[in-house]
């Protein structure tokens, strides 16, 4: 029997792999005051409909259960979020700070970066519409792909805003409603992939041409990322505070290399608020590693008004983070280095002579209970293949209980020096646990 | 809208205790050289009528995806055990011993130690038939819930044996087979429940009366428990290898007083080909804990037929141990100092005077890049106020940016002693991030 096409078993190393990308996920998430949560995996079909339309339902592993319940394998965490949110939100003092891992499922055509089942990390800042937090998710991103040993040389955090474009919009035609603004968004998204004639037609509506546009995206990036901009004449416009962001607020981090401003950057401008930002490699290889924003608006409407806050936050898949540390030499021994210490045990008790088996096994009771990781062998087996197993389970040493007994020969495999040591002081004489 | 019945959602306190759950029992598995794997949530259908038969079908999220593939939300890791070892045995050296930590789905009635999504540990070993890897296991399952703090006083492992049955009923009858012996296991499991006149009858056509049975019942765990018993009649035998297992395999780890011999223990025993255990609370308020055997043709049937190998394993839920932890002191008061450091930051900067803010966000930045937890405040705040958060947040120390500058006030909170430090010097101040 198989497994489900876009599905992944998880064999040791593979698993050492995800483990290696959680933890560095968690401890990052941690030094920044972020506390973990979780939802189920299991929703109302509803809450997904509510978010995005009927249209998503395409996508969702959905199904009514046997209690008669429309129910659907969570997409996506942030519907939950706003769930979870609305429910608690008088229990905790604001602003939340909540980062969460876990599986999400989407039936959609596998390829290369894009799976049926993968894990994400989710942080969110709920509560807080200063620049600061927006700042603070921001320098958390960049972190987070710095801990796996990726460099400015390796990945790009790209900046853009929904309300930038607002402002450019508003210059140009009076009134403009949700659906105009989609079909702008479009125009933008392919603007360097569609024909220009088609371009030029489709902008006719917005009153602006592909070359303003162009030109208007270069001068803004070149006003935003000069720190030394005189800012005085947009205080209080969105352009104002994503220079404030830039430079009053990321400045101080020595961040700026892993930043740039693009508003080409269009994906889910009309979900989000404010700012939205998507993190890629530099070589453009791979899809987007994480991507998020602001959406101010979202809890109040998934919450169906119940309860209305500012919010902020981003997902990181674990697929293309894997894909990027695989691609980068730096990254991939930092990780190699780090799985071993999963996979491999410390200690091997090698049984030389069969009558010494329940001394090894008192022995390897303590050890254990002193945090090492022991293996032995479960049968009777030649010395010569017990160390050889030893050495396959990435072993430091092996303690040998055969002849020099009431002694045990340790050896240490990196300098294959070999000590006699009496069996009552073997911890004394290990190094502690790693 | 509200989380669907029987699924639940980890607020930052209660992800905090399912984490601490997740480490000991990733520490405690790895300490015995198991290697952690993991599986896909969703299954073919197929996969568990292979095993259980199409009854398990009542119990599954089941559906008919939009491939128009028959999918279910796995109640269970062991077929998925059987279906990867089964494509990759020749890949690994034998005995495998792995463990995985994972969510289950069940439709069942909700109530008190069983909810509809679970998280369960599985610990598993296959490709060895030794009684050495029986103990392994059983041993492996005490010092789990040993490392949550519980005692011989706490919890007890009860052990039992299909073949001790087997045995037994040979002396009795001629011949049984499966269907007859899943009848005769049930009126023994519920022996100590039923009218004793319907259990006699019963109990007619296996030639047996339920004095018989009790005595043996007794008769044997007395000869089973006493390490002095003369075992040489029984050599080769089940009962002389439970009396092996419990003597010389686990007898040496002083695991003894864990440990209990009850053959009325028969859950599952149509399923598992030797011993079986169940551990339980000594109080017997809870549900089972954990459970397990050897089920040494499960490899074989469901790989239908390609791969046969022996096995045993356990698994251990989340929720039950949760209520055990709940109900002793002293395990609860371990979870309680551990989860605390999951909760808890170390660092607050408090930022006295608002054109400091850069400065300290410089600061944050090498504190969070040392490896501390660090918060702050993201808008302006009054002093008092700050201080406040950071001993909610269970700081450890503030750092007060402010008239002091270019020296920083450091705050021990729980010395209330406080330390002129100039800030470039912060970092060789402060104790080791935890």
């Amino acid at each position: 029997m198989q497994k489900l096409p876009g599905f992944r078993d998880f064999l040791p190393d593979d698993c050492a792999v995800r483990n290696y990308i959680f933890a560095r996920w968690r401890e990052v998430a941690r030094r920044y005051g972020f506390v973990e949560w979780e939802g189920p995996i299991l929703e109302p079909t509803e809450l997904y409909k509510k978010k995005s339309g009927s249209e998503i339902v395409d996508q969702l592993f959905n199904f009514t259960d046997k209690g008669e319940r429309e129910v659907a394998m969570r997409p996506e965490l942030t519907p939950t979020l706003a769930r979870v949110v609305a429910a608690h939100e008088r229990e905790f003092k604001k602003p939340l700070k909540w980062f969460s891992i876990g599986r999400f499922f989407r039936f959609e055509k596998q390829q290369r970066g894009r799976l049926r089942e993968h894990f994400q990390l989710n942080c969110d800042i709920v509560g807080e519409s200063s620049v600061a937090a927006d700042a603070e998710l921001v320098a958390l991103v960049v972190d987070l792909l710095r801990d796996f040993a990726l460099t400015e040389e390796d990945f790009v955090v790209r900046l853009s805003s929904r309300d930038v474009w607002l402002a450019f919009l508003a210059n140009k035609i009076k009134a403009f409603n949700e659906p105009e603004l989609r079909r702008f968004f479009e125009i933008v998204d392919k603007i360097d992939r569609q024909e220009e004639t088609k371009t030029a037609e489709l902008l006719q509506p917005f009153s602006t041409s592909i070359d303003e546009i162009r030109d208007w995206v270069k001068s803004t990036r070149d006003f935003l990322l000069n720190p030394k901009t005189d800012r005085s004449q947009f205080e209080g416009t969105t352009l104002g505070k994503i220079h404030e962001l830039l430079h009053d607020h990321l400045g101080p981090r020595h961040i700026g290399p892993y930043l740039d401003v693009d508003f080409t950057v269009v994906r889910g401008l009309a979900y989000y608020t404010g700012i939205v930002f998507e993190v890629f490699d530099r070589k453009k290889k791979l899809r987007a590693i994480a991507g998020g924003g602001r959406y101010d608006n979202l809890i109040r409407q998934l919450s169906g008004g119940g309860v209305s806050m500012p919010a902020l936050g981003f997902a990181m898949g674990d697929v293309v983070i894997g894909d990027l540390i695989n691609e980068v030499p730096r990254a991939r021994l930092q990780m190699h280095n780090e799985t071993q210490k999963d996979l491999w045990i410390q200690i091997y008790a090698v049984i030389a002579k069969e009558e010494r088996r329940p001394d090894a096994l008192a022995q390897i009771q303590l050890l254990r209970d002193a945090g090492y990781r022991v293996d032995y062998p479960l049968r009777p087996e030649k010395v010569g293949k017990q160390f050889q197993t030893a050495e396959q389970l990435g072993a430091t040493f092996a303690v040998v209980f055969g002849d020099e007994w009431p002694q045990l020969k340790v050896k240490k495999f990196s300098t294959r020096q070999e000590t006699l040591i009496p069996h009552d002081q073997l911890l004394n004489h290990l190094p502690r646990p790693e």
